[in-house]
């Protein structure tokens, strides 16, 4: 038995850095072309951010003060704050704690959450059960990495794809006719070898070598995340479709995590939206890793209506997957 | 509204390494005395987890086998798996991907939540909500850590307290006069820079530097430490006891997350539990981290009776703490 609440999406805010990098000086980097990024990835260029000791939170934080002074929201009102990230300020504490610190949530608790690039929808779907429950009212869910801090620019197949950008939703009650219809997630750790960060954590700590071996970046190996990533993300869309009797002419908006054009292409072949359906930003963003769904929200929330069906799917390292339905609430 | 339903602890498993690092071995390591450790944390003695390549999943895979095992649980049956850690095997994936797969959990999603200290607690809260709200039934929780991979075995204040141990419990729906009542938490990041790691994350990535400052290991200041977390811990166990009208003699078990016995004891002297109320077996393990409450709760299980009210109370970086009040109902 349910409350009678669900839990909407009320408000988007994000932020991404000022400076560019593009294919052109990728190109200056590393032995690649932009022609060769553009057929791959879709990407043409990617936000980075500068600064020494401008951590996740740097972006984090705006996107937060941004969310809140736009919306006229009450800083203490906000009961909870979890901030999705693979790139934390910290190893601990966690970011969440300084993001809530500095943007006056003074009466909310924080932790961070890491689910690879599905943490967004991984926190989201957490959020909505706090909210359900009746347990509380207003929660932000950040997503938000800093790519560039565990990129390696001298690595050709990893350089070209990530970028950085934060961006926060606020999470409110609402009645039952909008907010979170369903979801349907999954993780296989069998594949994390494909992607992860060989350094950094207890299994191998950081040493002289770790530094030396080049270990504390993105490790992933293409192909085999490809194939996993298009069954996984299209099998997950298809059960909240079937669960909830939507075909493909009732989905007014498909939002799939943005890591690479040629997955979301595949995912849609199988399923079939209608292309000016499915939010695309790659092309401006690259793959920023948990802040991908929410840049893609802000881009396009002038043009969702009240009540379209809209699902958000994602697919990261772990392996995870994931897909949310929901019925847009503002 | 709620549901029906509360969330029950229902089972408790806990794994700890068989190597043993005594008061008397540090003597051999760093300026110190046994003496000076045990009037200073009450501790005689932490596990350590030996061997290359063993990451804190090492300990947690066996805490949740023998959660599984013990209980007669299907792997399958498992919706959820939350790993507390601020030592994950890797930066990411999360572990939590890598136990569900190591212990079989072929239909659980899974993700890591780091609160610092405070994360089993957090973890334990949220996995709750995903049982009030109705929709999921059986949530592991894993709190695990292998402080010794970023402990400075040089630093005789913190290689002192802490040791490597991994719990997990298993949550589940049952009838409101059990399981857990209410909660408090509460965070402050402005307290970041008490207890923190200075390199490896966004801020300070790894680098040859930040290996030879030796500054991925725990940098802890103690008495500032002390003040807030004596405060804090006091203030939402107070809080949970009034919001629930309980007085001293209606608290049948206090567990505290087992950081220092001086914290403890300075708690318990404000609020005044029975000294045989609380539990404490800091003097065997150390600080945990995430570890120290499942395994309060393992060794205390046989004594703690069905109905007995009890509260987990809990302090760590960020800061972020936090009090539990829940009806024991196994």
């Amino acid at each position: 038995m349910k409350t009678n609440n669900n839990a909407a999406i009320t408000a988007i805010a994000t932020y991404y850095p000022e400076d560019i990098l593009t294919n052109k000086m990728l190109e200056e980097m590393v032995e690649t072309s932009n022609e060769w990024i553009l057929d791959r990835t879709g990407i043409k260029e990617r936000r980075i951010l500068k600064g020494e000791g401008n951590g996740v939170s740097a972006m984090a934080i705006p996107a937060v003060k941004k969310l809140i002074e736009e919306n006229n929201i009450s800083p203490e009102e906000i009961d909870l704050l979890i901030c999705c990230t693979v790139t934390p300020d910290y190893v601990f504490p966690a970011t969440a704690n300084i993001i809530s610190d500095k943007c006056g949530l003074k009466n909310a608790f924080s932790y961070d959450l890491n689910a690879a690039c599905s943490g967004f929808v991984y926190g989201l779907y957490t959020a909505s059960q706090f909210i359900e429950s009746g347990t509380y009212k207003k929660i932000i869910v950040v997503g938000a990495d800093k790519m560039s801090s565990i990129i390696d620019y001298t690595n050709r197949q990893t350089c070209i794809i990530f970028g950085d950008a934060a961006g926060a939703v606020l999470v409110e009650p609402c009645s039952e006719e909008f907010g979170i219809q369903d979801a349907e997630m999954g993780t296989d750790g069998s594949g994390f070898q494909y992607l992860h960060q060989k350094a950094g954590g207890s299994v191998l700590p950081p040493s002289a070598a770790t530094v030396e071996q080049r270990l504390h970046y993105v490790h992933q190996e293409g192909k085999s995340v490809f194939k996993v990533a298009v069954t996984k993300v299209a099998e997950s869309v298809e059960t909240v479709m079937k669960r909830n009797n939507l075909n493909v002419n009732d989905v007014d908006w498909f939002v799939p995590h943005q890591a690479n054009l040629r997955i979301i292409h595949a995912v849609n072949e199988r399923i079939g939206f209608a292309p000016e359906r499915v939010t695309i930003n790659i092309d401006r963003f690259g793959n920023t890793t948990n802040a991908t769904i929410p840049l893609c929200l802000d881009e396009w929330k002038s043009k969702i209506k009240k009540g379209d069906n809209v699902i958000l799917a994602t697919f990261g390292g772990g392996f995870t997957w994931g897909a949310i339905y929901l019925k847009w609430a503002i």
